[in-house]
């Protein structure tokens, strides 16, 4: 739906592979047999960070991964790990008998593999409610793990059998010179709906191929997740099931570290990454046709600048409003009016689409010429600039507008 | 859309007149002449009371009435106290032009019937951020003014007239008898989306006969708003123009005041007509096909069990999937793991769709029956209700599903 297409030009990273498999757990009553199961290995010494949703109903899979990473937390992986991945089947909701199919999953690839079945951490995507069927993928093992690859080509597969609603998969590189090495950082992610994470992502599998030590790569990780993954609103519903996970192999023979005199290119590449998959995440939000980028300047904190934005990104009327390109600013101004801010002074705020300044001293910008407007509202890619002059902070939404199709497949979803 | 119509048998409050007229600012490019705009006559010896929306881009009539209002508090009317109220135009984002149009449009009225401007307060609704056409009120005050009637019909012409994307006026009455006297209390509401007030509706008119001290008044209308209009939600979106005003003219010769013995009766019965107003806009919501009701009960204090009914409420996905009848609990449990309690135990939580234990334990009820909550999704009025097992506290919430409709007539509102 945007200019900016996913790119699939994924370098591989040297410490990881990928198997993938059809389980039938995505589409049972399909003709097609699409793949549904992905495994992802970190080589020996690798490390693994990773952070999970605040959703207090999180989903069996994601306690069980949590609670694995947790007990091998500070220790470099002596032996692999494998992060274990199903599509179609959300594994939430599904109380006692959910974490032990969760546990059973993984010592299904455990004996396949022949490894502790603690080595595995399990993650699930698609239906909430609905016990996992093990069976289907104890059934799937072998396939599995015979179609471990280290190449480009194992990526992408990786990054359609973790889609449910998606419509394209999501997977990008980057690359970044360090000690006069090129390391390379990858990733793949997905989710369509239900998507604003609050501290983790829908699914989101990245690596690379520096050393970093356990610390530091749960800093950057929690970095980068709070500009991008914790940036992003389809329809405000946090998921049960968001993990992000993120590996560094060491494979490279580079060491990054804070005292590294180039850590912030390093965490600028892996920033630009996590962005670059957030945003693909918005690009292909369920029924989108538009790709919204709120940026809120003036505020007195980020916490003011990020109520005002999520008041605007998440109001059905303003998002109904792009998915329609009309210029109804007034919807915008409600929407920032009822953001909750104490004192908001509504004569010093300035509402810009792209550079047009469509609002200020509390009604339509003296030179407001509604086709300028709806020019820019036609357009894919849109951009809102909230000034409201009332201090220092600023922050960056992405989201996506409501429309007919949002509807139609969230209404289709399970049938 | 639900078994229960609104009720039309609306009884004329004494002390009370309607009128209304066709201005064109509603539908001046339609052919047929709908009235827009409405005046409503207290007589002198009234009391009257308002509360306003929280929006801090509050329309300029809601800062005028609300102004005008807080001038006169207190004292009984020794003039009669005019509400001017206009549809297709809101008023709201005008700046200080819009708060000029507002006390033109008083001041053209006031002309008219040899009142002061101040005894007139100003309403509007309908589209934001367009200026007031002042001449076509200014217009049609002769033809408001000589409509004024105080008959069952005057009311319902003016519910009508205050309609924007209403599909049926809104129209209620109740009597209580108190010292064997037979009380009326009669109101009209309107309004279809962008409802989530906050400490006001839309714009809601209610009278009553009793005589009613102004800071009893005051209470009465806090208390009824706070049960009522402050616990319906369409689309999470709080209007810059909301207003509930509540007269009593005291034309029964009853006074009624909390040392009453049968004050208890009064505010029943004044209750339960804001409830039939409030549950109206939701029955008549944009695009809406089901009417929710949302019982959380357990709660340790209002506060959590109204933000697990909202998180509910106004979950995009909870409500497509109200619109599509499927019985897709998961997103239920997921909005309410979302909704930011502290140390939430969600094994306790029972979810019920009217009579039917869908969820206990994390997950699907032991008998938990597909069908028997497909059969209860289908129904056109539906009762939630959550159990959080961790206290007192109670909270009631109506809401509305997100239908295609929804959708096409919020693309469709400006065009």
């Amino acid at each position: 739906m945007s200019d900016k297409p996913a790119s699939l030009d994924i370098i591989p990273v040297a410490g990881v592979r990928w198997g993938t498999a059809y389980a039938g757990i995505k589409s049972s009553a399909s003709s097609s047999a699409v793949d549904d199961l992905a495994l992802m290995e970190f080589a020996p010494g690798s490390h693994v960070a990773g952070v999970f949703t605040q959703n207090a109903f999180s989903a069996a899979p994601v306690k069980l991964a949590q609670g694995r990473l947790r007990d091998r937390l500070g220790e470099s992986l002596n032996q692999s790990l494998y992060l274990l991945i199903n599509s179609g089947n959300a594994n939430a909701g599904t109380g006692a008998a959910g974490f032990a199919a969760a546990e059973q999953s993984c010592g299904a690839i455990a004996a396949s593999i022949d490894c502790n079945a603690d080595q595995v951490l399990p993650f699930s995507t698609g239906v909430i409610g609905q016990l996992l069927p093990v069976e289907l993928i104890a059934s799937a093992t072998s396939a599995l793990w015979g179609s471990m690859d280290d190449s480009a080509a194992a990526w992408l597969r990786a990054a359609r059998a973790i889609m449910t609603t998606d419509t394209v998969p999501k997977a990008f590189s980057r690359t970044v010179e360090i000690d006069n090495t090129v390391l390379t950082l990858s990733g793949i992610c997905k989710g369509a709906g239900m998507i604003k994470p609050n501290m983790a992502t829908m699914l989101a599998y990245v690596a690379c191929d520096a050393a970093i030590d356990q610390n530091h790569l749960a800093v950057l990780l929690k970095s980068a997740v709070e500009q991008s993954f914790n940036r992003i609103t389809v329809d405000g519903d946090t998921s049960t099931n968001d993990a992000c996970m993120l590996g560094a192999t060491g494979f490279a023979g580079v060491t990054v570290s804070p005292e590294h005199p180039q850590w912030l290119d390093f965490q600028s590449a892996l920033n630009g990454l996590f962005v670059d998959l957030c945003t693909a995440i918005i690009r292909d939000a369920e029924g989108a046709t538009k790709f919204i980028t709120l940026e809120v300047n003036g505020g007195k904190d980020s916490d003011e600048c990020l109520n005002v934005a999520y008041s605007v990104a998440e109001s059905p009327l303003v998002k109904t409003a792009f998915f329609a390109s009309d210029a109804n600013w007034g919807r915008i101004l409600a929407a920032i009016g009822r953001s909750g801010l104490q004192d908001l002074a509504v004569d010093q705020i300035e509402i810009y689409l792209d550079n047009l300044l469509i609002c200020c001293d509390g009604g339509a910008a003296p030179d407001y010429s509604e086709p300028a407007a709806m020019k820019i509202m036609s357009q894919s890619d849109i951009t809102v600039v909230i000034n409201l002059h009332r201090g220092d902070a600023q922050e960056r939404v992405w989201t996506s507008d409501l429309s007919l199709d949002y509807v139609r497949i969230n209404a289709d979803y399970r049938t």
